[in-house]
């Protein structure tokens, strides 16, 4: 509609809603800058061989399948749930804060009877994934009704229902609603598809895959820091033996004599744990430092 | 009245509204974090050889050119618009999303008649920039009216006047409104711009400069990113032949036998095309990081 | 209540509140994680040797005192007023917008009679730290009637008290307030406080030392930034000479002849007055990047 | 679990979310003032023979017919969607402001060819009411897949779907998607429901029979207005009987001889054409004045 | 463009932004209501034969004399502002809270040597009236500067210019800016306008005086109120006569002998003068209610 | 400051923060309307005889007791914990959503062994009211700790002290919090309170006797309505004997024959039991209408 032009365009679908500010910061990071009016439903991308549709992460999988998107980035949930035949590209990372994926799991009120899946036979659940709950249990040999739940599922399973499936990632919230985690149905991570025919075309695949690194070491880089320091020429092996997490290290020389500048890419969470075990064997000017990307 | 101390002092006057969050952010970058009270109008800032007023950005040029104020910041529209008299200091970088300049375009609703100025005649015109508007016609000989516009420029373009002369960088308002560009009058970027006594003073222009050199290095910052790899030392050559984005790049050896590291800084929107050739070229452990000044 | 287990766990309350989220922030810098729940007043974070609890920065010290926290971080204020017996683990930086300690000012209207705090005998003070200001009248010997201030202090001068104590930064909100500084009564910055028991534990105190070390690493490194130039060989000596404030900078061979790289890493206000100089004596491509930890 | 009483409670559903500050609302008017808070998820209600669940209107019916709710208020469309076996004790009132019924209508793009149901046959339709879409449909004998839309559902008529079924009640926001209407499939009003055997339990039925009368009185009161005016006694009988709107007035003398107060209540709407016409027929001091409930 | 009838329809011009939720209010009490959405610029109103264009108060005018509006609300400032020549059809009520017209003052700072429009000469002044200004100054035979001011007048007053016009109600936001009143240049109250071909029209004219009455009939109604109070018979004289604010009253007989019922509609800010008068001259049940409309 | 007028003004304090737009909103009911400017401390008031200051309700009494205010609305709880001498001028109503007084609780967690006050000796409890509380200890000659809670006292009942004394008016939070209340310490009410010298001023009594009988009358009106109906004249004393609620009505003549008006001022509570017996008694046409004010 905007323009007639046979230039190739790739469609890629982008989780609107909750997950839609973090997912347009990562894609930023990734080098492709969104912006989104409030009087269209097509955001700006500054890349004119992207078109951007946000759409519910729910149904993200339905629409790369039937080909109105080349390509999407949604939950590994949402694409078993819709049962939705499409290539998958990629898996990102964690949460960084819980460094856990998500998961939907079945729970029940901490004081009630039900200990296991088999204690579910003749009950009610409410959920918002039916399908999956339902092919849990099936796989499981238990009948039970399965309603869809429209939202806070969570204070349902005081009343109105015997069990909920719920998603969670530190269980923090089903402890605050008095709830007990009975049983883990599936973990989820963000994965990024494409329709099968798009990945046919070369031209198509070319940019989805590159989009891909792209994303994948903006998010990787999300995880990750630099570290710098110096250490004592002579400490340097014993420090870098009983420190396998400094893999690979850069080692250069510095001015100063006896002593190396050290740096290296590590896991930003390891380096709580390292930065008091540098100190200890002998490292100064210990320089933390952050990345936009890291692509091995 | 705050100090009665023969030390001077610049007064530099920021543009309030819609561009003071990312201006006094911008102004943080470049070394100045201010702070502004919602009790008093004259806001804080950590260098008391500096004064700063927050004033609209379409009053900038006109309180420098006066002299209340040595120097500001404020877009190239407004400071023609006003036809104010002061000194341009220097002309900063486009915005990071579109690295387009901001248009003031003539803009008439997709069904409308009006094809060229020139079908202007006699018709009427709403705009905010009501004198850039009326030397653009004379330019083009057109005699037409030319209404001030106190807001909501774009819905009137259907029903209250014959055409509009608008502000747009994407175009994606216009579209949204259903909206058609005629022609671009006047492309815009920010400026920073001296009062002309204030700049013979010698304490004044240095202060200034300098003030134009961090920002500068700022705002060239926000576009650039810091790029560092591991490569073959003998594949080396050829990468930095065929990928010329990659200039004057500081090259160190490794401890590693045979692989060097490459570090260089390169325009940010380059690097999501960048990064699959270098992949491509044999470069590995890609590490892009955030600047937050360069001065070259 | 979580868990029965005998993993030795660290509690450390943190100020709730308006600092909240700074202080979240700082820690996740630090690197913990902490999520907070609105269902909850247990925060969530990534490291299950730690609970947190979020108390007003007012309490944290008498909390720990009592041992039902292990550690804090709380105001220097806060621990005198309450005149906790706590051991202080370190303290932290100023602000960095103002590089200033807060202050407890003794302040009156700018018309007041009042010039010192001798002039106070007989009057009323208003205040949110009531021992506080009542030492400080005893010290100087000066019998006033101090009240308790539950909100609004400034606002009181003006008509329901002679004087205020009151917490201030830049005192640009006094100013706003047109209220006059008397006297300073006690600079304040944040400390690390820890239980007296909880500081002869071995496993708790090497814990807390490893948080304050990491929590230092982070907030040093918000005032601090990364600083690389290329800098002409023969002229690095009398550039190193002038420029003190580059102590101990790495200096590394670029692949260009008589070219050196010189990098340090520097107070981040120091960098606006810098940069003006370093080019003046000949360094080029200089770039400033930010750090997540800084640790000497 | 908040009390071991023999007292009878009834157990009303109100829906939570887009409509739950309106219904609190009217049920305040009602008589009965309800808050809720954050923290619990039962909220208070000044009466304690009634218990209040806030539920997403769409489950209302489905608990209530499965007992867990004696009765509830919902809209018509929910009810027949879900196919819920319920008792229906009372219709409410139209909307005031537009005083239409909320309507599902099946809708296109304006340009889309589609002129009537059949020709969806084959087609792609997406809405959040799948058992009613799927219904329409076989009463028409169409055949046309239907999909459930998690939301945004008029963005989708453009690119992903062939037609939506959305609820509309002035058709403006439509038009602004520039959808065209083709049918409309169920006009919906709210309704207060019951459970099947709380209907028979004596106590229950009067409670429910007594929350309807004031709910209706309150929600009747919504649109109609109290109307007094000073009609000259011989102008009356013609007034009377050009107005059949003042049915049932009731008349006094006044101390001032020869006129008579008129007094009556009608519909809001009414009266923006009533005033004019009885200003004309020689009423003086016309008094409108709100009402909270009209008992017929 | 909406629908292609011959059915006559009258345009209204109402003031969006701030003025635009009271205005809304005001046209609901007179019987309109009027939904906007945010993805349309045409309003929804319950009146088929209305059409409703928000448009900022300093524009109503302008486009009520060229005929794209038959009528609008805006304030007798902005008429005057734009020299529009329209017919004017009727003046409203001031603001409920103060009682007072809003007022365009020249203002100028506490301490300013500025005592009369005189002292003017040769001065600058900021305003948004320029036009009202210029013809105040010549009226006075002053020369002085007037330039467009885009807002935070009040704040230039002290260093940008000599002296501000600018709007007031109650003058307590000059006084917290520290300014001084020298002269009140126009008070402006709201009218509505009617452009003079549509004023001929003679169903848009009976139209526009209908909405005229019922729009000042709700705008009487928010400053008078309903008072009822029982009176001993032989009281009722003296009290008429001492409290002639109770102009008019209903006078009815309770079964209760010896007392009447006195009804009557009264300023409402005379209420709290006149109730402890009533009380002492004996009234007893003294009742409070609210109108909706009050047309005479 | 303001003006230098030998009229008499009345000082009233008004609490400030979460009470405040309540308060304003009943003074406004009462006949005084004041607006808040963020810029200025004190309100404006349309009547130049009173003066409005805006302090957190737990100092108002303080100020009025010293003289700086002649009068102010605060909780009698506060009047207590301030032990202030002040004359009390009037109570007010309670809540209207609830119709109990907030009262201060003793509250424990759900399963603490504390059962009675008794139990505290030797404990630690945390409360806003200090003084309240050691007073109520005594009274029961229980020795314990109090301390001063700056907030979130409730959460710190579960693991900072042995009870919290907090404030509660359906207990609700407290449930959601899992607390149990052992006992109440004080039930309060708002109250009119004046300074014990301007109380001897006969025109500032007679200025706070009145505003005491507007507020009051305003207050009232929003527990009552006022109520009309049509009863058959027959069964008109049946209705009122078995009726006691209808007090006092005003009974009028219809112009239908056979029938009376009746109507009546009346607790709004009491309606929703009342409309269902006046229908069952024969009643026709109720209405029920607000009311602003009411005084006996």
């Amino acid at each position: 509609m905007k323009k007639k032009t046979s230039k190739p365009v790739l469609r890629l679908g982008l989780p609107k809603g909750s997950l839609q500010a973090a997912t347009l910061e990562k894609m930023a990071k990734a080098g492709f800058h969104i912006s989104v009016s409030s009087r269209s439903y097509i955001p700006y991308v500054d890349d004119d061989e992207l078109e951007i549709r946000l759409i519910r992460a729910q149904e993200v999988s339905r629409y790369v399948e039937h080909g109105y998107l080349d390509c999407g980035i949604t939950g590994h949930d949402w694409i078993v749930e819709n049962g939705s035949d499409v290539h998958e590209v990629g898996e990102f990372l964690f949460s960084k804060a819980t460094r856990q994926p998500a998961r939907w799991v079945l729970a029940v009120p901490e004081q009630s009877p039900i200990k296991t899946v088999k204690d579910l036979e003749g009950k009610r659940i409410a959920t918002e994934v039916v399908q999956l709950t339902r092919r849990f249990l099936r796989r499981n040999r238990v009948k039970a009704e399965v309603e869809f739940s429209w939202g806070a599922t969570e204070v349902k399973a005081h009343e109105l229902v015997d069990a909920i499936v719920e998603l969670t990632e530190t269980g923090s919230s089903l402890r605050a609603n008095k709830l007990r985690i009975v049983e883990t149905i599936l973990a989820s991570t963000p994965r990024l598809i494409s329709n099968r025919l798009a990945w046919q075309d070369s031209w198509k695949r070319r940019k989805i895959e590159n989009l891909a690194m792209l994303l994948r070491g903006a998010l990787e880089a999300e995880a990750k820091v630099g570290l710098k320091m110096n250490v004592p020429e002579k400490k340097l092996p014993k420090l870098l033996q009983s420190l396998p997490a400094l893999r690979n290290p850069t080692i250069s020389t510095l001015s100063q004599a006896g002593w190396v500048a050290v740096e290296t890419i590590i896991d930003e969470h390891v380096v709580r744990v390292l930065i008091p075990q540098l100190k200890a064997a002998g490292a100064e000017g210990i320089i933390e430092y952050p990345l936009n990307k890291v692509v091995y």
